[in-house]
């Protein structure tokens, strides 16, 4: 968006903003039209990460027996910014069209990724437990329909409420579930108040513990959780633990609804680098800077075969070139294949974050998808990331 | 505010957060309430600001013949920051309540400033006239009530415009353009979708040049004419020629309306001490760090008799300690006493930034005064200010 005021049709605003063409300047100024609350990054050193480039254009890749390059993967995957790590080294860092390498960019529901790490930090201080009760944490949500709920059912998408997330959809919950995020204009009349008294108002439609079910509410009633474990607002627990520990260049940022309640399912954004930053501390058991910031314990959950979740999951991921018959979902990271420890971050208009253990390598590549889900877009850009980390594995 | 939820008592809101107690938290935490705009410190060096540090509390003062201590205006004043610069070094540097040194807290109309400093650049980058009419600038207020308007009738609020500044009345113009600032909610219905046909909007009082009267919007349409002499946003602009030159420590931000728009007339926040860095440069003839930020002949302006200016103003300023028989506003700041170079931007609720030449003293004191204008604090503090100054300049 540029001009003052901008023109008509290049005007971006609270009822335009996840559209095309619109997403694509949004995605990278979400704090000029929602409120946001600072994740600071702290005082403490950057950590560096040493540059060993290539140019990964040509490299190769299959999908459902098509051939593709890197670089023809980039240009049809409207690409904010690409960025592969090797080693600890940044083997490419590219940005296409208006993103730099300071500029935060919405991370959808890799910000469900993100809200993990903090989990496994509260876990780390002795101050929540994974088994525990959601009800255990959060007082206003005893008696309702969270009754039994444990916050693993919440990290693994397992509990049982009802929750449409066909984003396609501005009557489903998602939608209207951004009614009162503050991510849409407020037109529905009758809405709760605010998040918090919105996840208290929903039901059930089965019972707890039952099959995977991707429901993004789940993520913000875990940022609940989260937020009574640690007593203080998500925002400030996040930077505390988890974002002024890992060197990170820039701060954070987390929309707000108008009540001050964090968006922990789609609503943080941060720079390419601190996002590979963020992956490269998982690579490293946890620990970045010479610090230990989540247990390695933790990190090393998504790393175990997990038969009992496979079977939860019933093969809900079906990318070529991505999905392994043990695939399943796991403390809000999507298991790729947990023998070679590779698993991710995934948000809807073509967010990524791919950690690929086996090759000591982390793939982030940020975008802006036309449509929510493009299963196109997101095969060929998550099957890119694999393959690339396979590469770099292959040559050791 | 803090809870999830806070408690219904505590909960700081778009339609609360300008009223007691509630701005004492929103005043730091803007971003929270309202969508904004990064204004990057950029990667520079920060201006170290060594210290020699002293108690001041002691430190007695005359207003209106009663004598006052430092502390006991602090104490009386709803003091969130206090900053004392001598000769570059922190004399005082004091936090209340909840701020601390890395807190943005916002200024109000020292904002107004802030935004002269923007159009000096612009003037010394040779974009922008200050005898140049407001509507060769900006096109849309061409055939309007800004015909005839030039830059320095905006500079000098000496503009035509008919305005209400009345702070305690909902309905004076300043609150109803908050409606359109998306300072407040929106409830009256036919306002103009922006700030910048808000401005288009606006009607005489009077001819342009005429007395001093101090309108708010004035600064913003000053804003209006930034943006277009410099081809850029306001935040962005501000950035490039003022932020990341002064060695601040902490990004700035100010708040944009639904459609983007800054207000510059009250929407920056800063830190104490980056708000101190910013004065200093004053001090030092528009340079800091080594660089030249501003024209020092700009800097210069404020610091000499304008007899027309005096007449214009016609005594508008009363506060004891304060105002001297040549007081005036000139380039959207208050001169209190040209002479000593004695000069200094005001905000609402509380906010004051002192340069205090002669003194080679900057003193910054932000506030969250529970009343907009409440005479009595004002001229407490502002004299404190003063004689603060005026000490350190006797002790040479």
């Amino acid at each position: 968006m540029a001009g003052s005021p901008p023109p008509s049709g290049s005007l971006v605003t609270l009822s335009n903003w996840q559209d095309p063409p619109y997403l694509r300047w949004a995605y990278l100024h979400v704090r000029e039209l929602i409120p946001t609350a600072l994740i600071s990054r702290g005082a403490g050193p950057v950590t560096e990460l040493p540059r060993a480039e290539r140019d990964l254009d040509g490299w190769t890749f299959r999908v459902r027996g098509e051939r593709h390059t890197v670089g023809e993967m980039l240009e049809r995957t409207d690409t904010d910014g690409l960025l592969v790590l090797h080693r600890g080294r940044i083997v490419t860092e590219r940005y296409d069209g208006a993103m730099t390498e300071t500029t935060p960019h919405l991370l959808q529901s890799v910000s469900k990724s993100m809200t993990s790490a903090l989990t496994g930090a509260l876990v780390g201080a002795g101050t929540l437990r994974t088994d525990g009760l959601v009800t255990d944490y959060v007082a206003e949500l005893r008696g309702g329909s969270f009754e039994g709920c444990t916050v693993q059912d919440l990290l693994d998408m397992r509990a049982g409420t009802r929750f449409s997330e066909a984003y396609e959809d501005l009557d489903a919950d998602i939608r209207i579930s951004e009614q009162v995020s503050g991510w849409r204009p407020r037109t529905r009349p009758g809405l709760p108040p605010n998040l918090y008294a919105y996840m208290a108002s929903l039901d059930n439609q089965g019972p707890h513990g039952g099959p995977f079910d991707y429901r993004s509410i789940l993520t913000d009633v875990l940022g609940w959780v989260l937020e009574r474990a640690g007593g203080d607002s998500f925002a400030r627990l996040y930077s505390r633990y988890v974002w002024s520990l890992i060197g990170a260049e820039q701060d954070a940022e987390i929309t707000l609804d108008p009540h001050g309640a964090a968006l922990q399912d789609g609503g943080i954004s941060v720079t390419l680098r601190d996002l590979g930053r963020f992956g490269l501390m998982h690579l490293r058991d946890g620990a970045i800077g010479g610090r230990q910031v989540l247990p390695a314990s933790w990190v090393g959950r998504v790393g175990v075969p997990r038969p009992d979740l496979v079977e939860a999951f019933d093969g809900a991921l079906t990318y070529d070139g991505v999905a392994t018959p043990t695939s399943h979902y796991h403390d809000q990271w999507w298991v790729f294949d947990p023998e070679r420890g590779i698993y991710g971050g995934i948000g809807i208009h073509g967010q990524a974050l791919v950690i690929h253990s086996a090759a000591d390598a982390v793939i982030v590549k940020l975008s802006t998808h036309a449509a929510p889900l493009d299963r196109d877009k997101h095969e060929l850009q998550l099957a890119a990331a694999i393959a690339i980390g396979d590469a770099l594995e292959r040559e050791g």
